[in-house]
């Protein structure tokens, strides 16, 4: 401590809104370079190289091949697969002094698509795993939280060749046993949820999420069963087929000043009261309008039917679309639609083939059967018993609703149960997902079969997000006092504090030091003199988080060092003679 | 050989230039993404991986700290020390979604020197040495010879943070003596000299060049002592003093069709033949005329005297002016100066006082009391017995005449020795220089002295390439069958190569990997059966260059294997009992 490169800070870091991102700039582990981009200083590079070795060893365990491919890259491949276009703002792009176009690599689908291209031909070449840990760059329009959602970052991308969909289902399957491996050793909770594949279509999708309160991801668990889900990826359960034979006909009635769901449902029970319940918002189908932005810059109205009970959530919405990005309809682009009346707005103006001839796509649980109150396109007026396939038929349907606590589980309703949705927060660290056929299709990627065909072969994507590791770990991890890591990503093993100013101290603290490192121990020895006091040696221990603090220090007199575990708080004196075995016995469990 | 991601080439890449370019493309260890921009194969990313190993061994060892920063970074810094504007187009800039600045770092002095600034402040923390290995980009006008000279490539770049120059000096040596262990176990020839430090600035600076004819940096030696130099840095033996007391007045004389050296000579020995010895180039003064290109733009005319039998050389001039450009003046630029008479330019019409106020420097040879014949101003006229000091003085000298093998030696020369110099062309693999206050200064870096008072901070710049590395060594090793790596970097300790289809020689070859790699040695084993010979098998061995390489084949029968030196050619048949230990024993010497 007294010649490492940090200095620890007493006060919270003004930019820092998590408590992972306060403590790793407090403890002095990283620095802000700019935003979303950070400067790692020793401690936290340790941390960050450490999950990177655990990662690299799983990886190797499975067969997987490291290469590195550069962070600039060339605009073409990307143009080929229209990721040029399609991430929008979200990458950065640069020329060179030829005015040549390049980016800075968001993800290399299209570079290890290429380089197997360039070295394979045959299906006996097959199966094959590669993957880099390297650079990558997203020019993220909210950088936040540190490291946990930065515009450089660490990750450790994989991908999986098949020539078959079996062989990817295996690859797959690969990929996830070394996962639940690398986040067991990493040594926080975390839960594996499925997942949508976001803008790199696929088909199978999960992610690997900490558990945290900071974090961006909504997930759902299923009260029953083992369902769990990132909320982008909830299925609605298939619903159950109504027989509408003996509903009445739809019939529109004046509903004066009903422009809202809650005025509506007010209205329905008092102008038209049901004897078996009351109205709700549930009966009611809400028609939300928004405006789709392609990549190529057109813009495409669209309609979303919901039941009045539920909002369109935004991340579902633009996470079945992506890579499209989403607005609300404005005025004005409304008053272009001359058939849409503002509050009354019904099945009767929406469809491709209706007078706006606006798409027109419900929520599944706008099934075939169901029966309705929903706008009659008159101004205060709405139409009840609207039934689904009777009075009118949607474009199609998205999972764009938001998800509840309490809302039925999809699995459970496959096998008849009732198991429900409980919604937590998390951070996605893992996300692995069969890509398919695409990436190779756009770039060419096809080698010969067993029968000398040409076939196009398929793929996996995995990744793992290291530098957002290390703060997600942090974050898991973390108490009052400072950070507290795991025994196998923390910088050092034991942090011993030289608590006095006499020589003894000094030599029994050095001595130790020396022992345990010829144990193999990465020792954090704080030997810093003069006015440093005890008081801030144990605050900085403490901050800092090594998982083994010792002391050595008035106990000495009685021939003692305590040693002390961070996390439980738990201490023990030991004969200064046996501390190297003891801690070496106490690391090594 | 069966599964890794490899696949060697018979022919030579179409873009590749140096031998050792070819074979690390042929050998399956880079492939090129775009110019001066390549991806890292398996086995070059394992060569790539073991040069950084032992850099940051030797590093770590020294007591320097590693840490990381970004390779995107904000414009500010770089504004503060001019280097945004001073590097021109050699850098990649780029402007993130909000409009921002920023670049691609092609080093870290500013990221470095504030980092100490924000966790230093007293002159007790110091000396610190800090470095990091990480990812560069340059926008080189002329990407060339593979990873020799890239875009983006791997540098260990360290600096040294003393508060006096003593200990800046101290720092160097410590620096020094690490570099000279760590190309010592690189494993190949290299040369210490004496170098300029470019854009940096600064003091004392050496590089480490590794001996190759492909090199771009030439440098010299003296045959008799131990200097040794970039051609930059080569400086001319201070003069001795010379006394014109007997020299005649000077005097013009006609020269007509005179407008070139070697005319010039011709006519003086036709026309005032000398008694002692004839008129030769070297008794002429040569005023050269460029044109300099500031980094903000302006331009400015210089003249550059030199003896008549040297050209300027181009690269030792813009060594001594960078960050400015130069190019030769054109007849445009002339013709604005009408003293200068073209061909018969001379002293008369040069220097800040003249008639045309160009500014006049000369290379340390036209020192004073020297004697010159040069241009009269006038046409078809020359100036004999012009005399330094007496009838003209110079603005200034610069090192920019060309050096050649036989000149003087300067270090002999201080010591009345009479070595010469003889030149050699190299790969610059590292640098090291004492870059001083310049960036401390420009960011405001200081530290309290020991007297409470603010001083400003030292600094020592060290460098080495670690991508260019795996070129350099590649090509000071290769032979006319393949790559040949020294037993540090190679990519595996044995290759293996299971010579024959027999189940036996398979079974053989995959006990004796077993063997080695539980004795803790990286075995490569050639299993691949089919269609693949036992010829193709040595050639890929011989071209992928692992220092041993064992053969299991028809020396089976006998009980033997092959064992082979892959340098020297030398085979030795072992029993397949002693093998692994006779191997483990060779790897281990």
């Amino acid at each position: 401590m007294s010649t490492l490169f940090v200095r620890t800070l007493r006060d919270d870091p003004n930019d820092a809104e998590v408590p992972s991102h306060k403590l790793l700039v407090r403890a002095g582990y990283i620095r802000r370079a700019a935003p979303g981009i950070y400067t790692w200083l020793p401690l936290g590079l340790r941390v960050l190289r450490r999950i990177e070795d655990i990662i690299r060893e799983e990886m190797d365990g499975m067969g997987a091949q490291e290469l590195s491919f550069p962070a600039l890259l060339p605009k073409e491949p990307y143009e080929a697969t229209h990721r040029w276009t399609d991430y929008g703002d979200n990458i950065f792009r640069l020329k060179d002094r030829k005015g040549g176009d390049y980016l800075l690599g968001p993800t290399h689908e299209e570079m290890f698509t290429l380089v197997v291209k360039d070295l394979y031909s045959s299906y006996k070449d097959l199966p094959l795993s590669i993957y880099q840990i390297q650079t990558k760059y997203r020019d993220e329009a909210r950088p936040r939280a540190g490291l946990l959602r930065g515009r450089e970052f660490v990750m450790k991308d994989s991908y999986s060749f098949d020539v078959s969909d079996a062989g990817l289902a295996e690859s797959y399957q690969k990929h996830r046993d070394a996962y639940i491996r690398i986040f067991d050793r990493l040594g926080f909770d975390y839960v594996i949820v499925k997942a949508t594949s976001g803008a790199m279509g696929g088909s199978a999708s999960e992610e690997f999420l900490a558990k945290a309160e900071v974090g961006e991801d909504t997930y759902v668990r299923c009260t029953r069963c083992d369902y769990a889900a990132n909320v982008e990826a909830v299925t609605v359960p298939a619903p159950v087929p109504v027989s509408y034979d003996d509903a009445p006909a739809a019939h529109a009635e004046d509903t004066p000043g009903t422009p809202t769901i809650d005025s509506l449902v007010d209205h329905l029970n008092d102008a038209f009261p049901r004897d078996d319940r009351p109205w709700a918002a549930g009966d009611t189908l809400k028609n939300v309008l928004v405006v789709l932005k392609h990549p190529d810059g057109t813009r495409e109205p669209l309609a979303i039917g919901v039941p009045g009970d539920r909002e369109v959530d935004q991340k579902r919405l633009e996470g079945q679309l992506e890579p499209i990005e989403v607005e609300p309809m404005d005025e004005a682009e409304l008053a272009k639609h001359p058939a849409l009346v503002k509050g009354y707005i019904g099945p009767g103006s929406l469809g491709e083939e209706s007078t706006s001839g606006i798409r027109f796509v419900v929520d599944p649980r706008i099934s075939e059967g169901t029966r309705w109150v929903t706008g009659a396109d008159v101004h205060g007026s709405h139409v009840i018993d609207m039934v689904v396939g009777r009075d009118f038929t949607p474009d199609g349907t998205i999972e764009a609703a938001e998800v509840r606590d309490g809302d039925a589980c999809p699995q459970c309703a496959t096998r008849g149960d009732d198991g429900v949705l409980a919604s937590a927060r998390g951070i996605e660290m893992g996300h692995i997902f069969q890509l398919g056929r695409s990436y190779a299709e756009a770039l060419g990627l096809k080698v010969l079969d067993e029968n000398g065909k040409l076939v196009t072969v398929t793929m996996g994507s995995y990744g793992i997000g290291p530098s957002r590791a290390v703060a997600a770990i942090a974050e898991g991890t973390l108490d009052d006092i400072g950070l507290c890591w795991p025994r196998d990503v923390a910088p050092a093993d034991v942090h011993i504090v030289a608590a006095g100013k006499e020589e003894a101290v000094h030599a029994a603290a050095e001595q130790l030091a020396r022992d345990l490192k010829d144990a193999g121990l990465e020792v954090l020895l704080d030997d810093r003199a003069g006015k440093v006091s005890p008081g801030v040696k144990f605050k900085d221990a403490e901050l800092i988080g090594v998982p083994t603090i010792v002391t050595v220090g008035r106990g000495l007199a009685d021939g003692n060092v305590e040693v002390r575990d961070r996390k439980t708080g738990e201490r023990e004196d030991v004969a200064v003679g046996d501390a190297a075995a003891r801690i070496v016995g106490i690391v090594r469990t």
